[in-house]
């Protein structure tokens, strides 16, 4: 994001600390009419200059097409990549033939940063996601002919500013295995014409993708499956994790606290309802929710700038329930709330509506793996070590900025600073006095978004067998979720949700 | 966030009724987050779009020239700020008239993280400095009447990605010490309509100056100095850090040679020579030259990762010579070459002329102090805590951050992954076989350099005293170093650097 800022200087600055800017903004509440006022002018902005470039119109992909292409063929090895070779001459471009190619049902693995991405999944109203990278890559490598018939699935999703290290995805990408293979579909047409090697070695996805990604979206490694394996429905289970610096927080009572959220419970204030998604149930199992210093063996001069990280296990998660969970348990360790509250927050029939609270911020929490059963996953030995690489080279800046920080904090600790015990990690600003939770105002009742959603024709209800009533997800989203859009719509909400296995 | 990204039709619904959202934002502060993300996203948008339309080159954006400038009057204190309440009245605003107010001779101190600047020191091509920033907020708050006038003098120059935590500039400011003061100058008519206030509070500059400054440059405290006092001339000595990460460095080797900095020596072989700007004694005395780690108590699960502090104190440095020096150590280090290497380039009558090879990158590079005799600083207390809080803020995503990406490090780590034990913090490519400095090609040796600029007139040849021949700075850069171009080119090389007395 910062790189779009550059031409303004004042932006800039405004930019360069951004969380900062949003504190003194919100210093003044008149600020969110300017604000209002602001979006209003930017949204005109936005869409005066999308009519003039038209790109309503356009296929989702050709916005940044032109640079993105450039570089990648800078970066493109021919030698692994059957179809690019040609796409280097521009102009006479002869159309890649998939049908004479065996397609694989196959496995992806893949690690992000997504601290300049808004989000893992394609949206309508802007390019700048994991997965559209993702597919430019496919089909600049011509391991795809186009999404739609791609057999596409994805485990979990993440949203703007979240990171993972173990995505996976699944997929039917071109293959060299002509006689076959496990997950191998071969083209009706084989042997016509097309060269059939014995015993070849598959194509090496993992070198191939990598060298037109971005360099902060990598591919791990990559396993075959079987055709009706599925990502997102076979996951098994998937590990969170949420790293945070002690500061002035009471770190045992938050460990404590996180164990109750063990088990199977009812979320439903303890994530965003997603309703109109076609969410209704909010029950969801947690395998296993602990705290731990990030080095144990490590004791910084000052525990408050010791690392944790809060790692949390579990059958599938509902949206934003993970950076749910953490606020309050942020509110324990800050003493604003005991650990009984989360009990309190679980029992839906003594509080079945949601208090308003914000929800802690996104930067810090990474899906870091996705469990499934029975695959063997086959890494490219080089390209891990690349990847790591690329990673040690980021981890030396970020960490030798970190320590230039930490030595201006030491320093004006020195000269009599007196440390904030302000929590960084909530969203929203900080109030003067805080309201516990049980007495905040409530959101909408499960109910009466069902009722909402019932009247808009988003959900229908039916009689079930014996009488009781059933909700089903309305028509307007039965649509194929191959459809970027309505992946969107139908997803939206889903983390991997069961529910969705529904359709 | 998701929400505002949600399917055009909600935004639509969103303008179709901004009211309601203005009611919205009213009541929810988080909502108010929510909206400047929104303006952020926007804002970003529109940048991309603009791109795409090669708007580049447009006169830098308005739009966002106006929001920045309305949230810095926002989080103006016009108690503190004579001259930004007019400021806010566009187009109907009085000159300031200066000659009716006292000015006072003062020290300033100031922290920044020079990363996203091209460097301390006003340039002619790019606009992007700390001292640019400084000077738009001293004009801003109506603290000076303009640079040329304002009697400024700095105490170090840092380069482009280098950032400093206490650089210290001296300057007359305006005053509200009607009645005098130590370094106070009375203005001619005082008393002519001018309320003379009796033991008045001096103008609050820290917290005025870091209401307008980006959060990223900070004023830390300041002190009343005499007339003559220049933060250039009057430094004792400077204090340099350079922070690095283990790796796979043999640091007490790199601890050991470096002591060897230390003393008077000939650092021409150890800097860049700028002989254009009058630089031609390079004989610099090192006070200290050590290397600790960050946190001496702390033992990280693996050393590699363990960070280190080149700290470096001397008189006066040369332009680049702590990179160079850092580049030597880090070559040690990696036993490229041995520590005798540093008495070899420090011996300029056998090794005269300084072999190629590039320095160690920027951004770890802070000034971390100048050291003066005799100054009593005033810190506004509360503003030492507002300061300690922005950082504190910054460090919690900084060190958050770095732990995400060392979670990837360590996964991949057991995945199989080999570490690299490339070093990082070099400039420029890895070079497949180390080639040692002294075989290296050479650049042009100083006598060459000199006989260059007296050709062109930069530098002019006079008999001394006793036939001796002395080479004096040409008129060219004789000009007031007040004029910011030639004050770049008159200091570009100086750091503070002892010859610049001469004029």
């Amino acid at each position: 994001m910062q790189f779009w800022f550059a031409p303004t200087r004042h932006v800039k600055a405004k930019i360069r600390f951004p969380e900062v800017s949003v504190v003194n903004a919100l210093t003044s509440l008149a600020m969110s009419e300017d604000l209002l006022q602001r979006v209003r002018d930017l949204e005109a902005e936005v869409q005066r200059l999308k009519a003039q470039l038209g790109e309503k119109d356009m296929p989702a992909n050709e916005m940044e097409g032109t640079t993105t292409s450039s570089l990648i063929e800078k970066v493109n090895h021919p030698d692994t990549t059957g179809g690019t070779k040609k796409g280097k001459k521009k102009g006479q471009e002869r159309p890649f033939d998939f049908s004479t190619h065996p397609r694989r049902h196959v496995a992806l693995r893949l690690a992000y940063l997504g601290w300049s991405y808004q989000g893992f999944a394609v949206q309508e109203n802007t390019d700048n996601t994991v997965e559209a990278r993702l597919f430019e890559a496919f089909l600049k490598t011509k391991l795809i002919q186009d999404r739609q018939s791609s057999n596409y699935h994805r485990c979990g999703r993440t949203d703007k500013g979240v990171s993972a290290f173990s995505q996976v995805i699944s997929i039917d990408l071109r293959s060299n295995q002509f006689c076959g293979g496990f997950g191998v579909t071969l083209p009706a047409n084989v042997g016509a014409g097309a060269k059939i090697k014995e015993d070849a070695v598959e194509v090496l996805y993992v070198k191939m993708l990598n060298r037109v990604l971005p360099q902060d979206i990598r591919i791990l490694d990559w396993a075959p499956v079987a055709a009706e394996f599925s990502a997102r429905f076979d996951c098994r289970s998937r590990t969170y994790r949420y790293y945070f610096p002690c500061g002035a927080l009471n770190v045992s009572l938050m460990s404590e606290a996180a164990k109750r959220y063990e088990g199977t419970h009812d979320f439903r204030n303890i994530c965003k309802m997603d309703v109109g998604n076609g969410v209704l149930q909010f029950q969801r199992t947690i395998l296993s929710a602990t705290i731990q210093p990030v080095c144990p063996h490590s004791v910084s001069s000052t525990g408050s700038h010791d690392l944790y990280v809060f790692e949390v296990k579990g059958l599938a998660f509902l949206y934003h329930q993970v950076r749910c969970m953490m606020a309050i348990l942020l509110l324990i360790g800050q003493k604003l709330e005991t650990p009984d509250i989360i009990d309190q927050l679980m029992d839906v029939d003594n509080n079945p509506r949601k208090p308003q609270y914000s929800m802690a911020v996104d930067f810090p929490l990474v899906l870091y793996d996705c469990h499934f059963e029975g695959l063997s996953w086959l890494h490219e030995a080089e390209e891990v070590s690349h990847t790591l690489g690329t990673l040690q080279h980021h981890w030396t800046q970020s960490a030798v900025k970190t320590q230039v920080l930490y030595g201006m904090v030491q320093g004006l600790g020195h000269a009599g600073g007196v440390p904030s015990t302000h929590c960084w990690l909530m969203e929203g600003t900080r109030q003067k006095n805080y309201k516990p939770l049980l007495e905040r105002p409530c959101c909408e009742s499960l109910e009466s978004r069902i009722e909402h959603f019932v009247k808009r024709g988003r959900l229908e209800r039916e009689e079930g067998e014996n009488g009781g009533e059933l909700v089903h997800r309305g028509k307007r989203s039965k649509l194929s979720h191959n459809s970027p859009h309505m992946s969107v719509v139908k997803e939206v909400s889903s983390n991997g949700d069961t529910n969705d296995k529904q359709d």
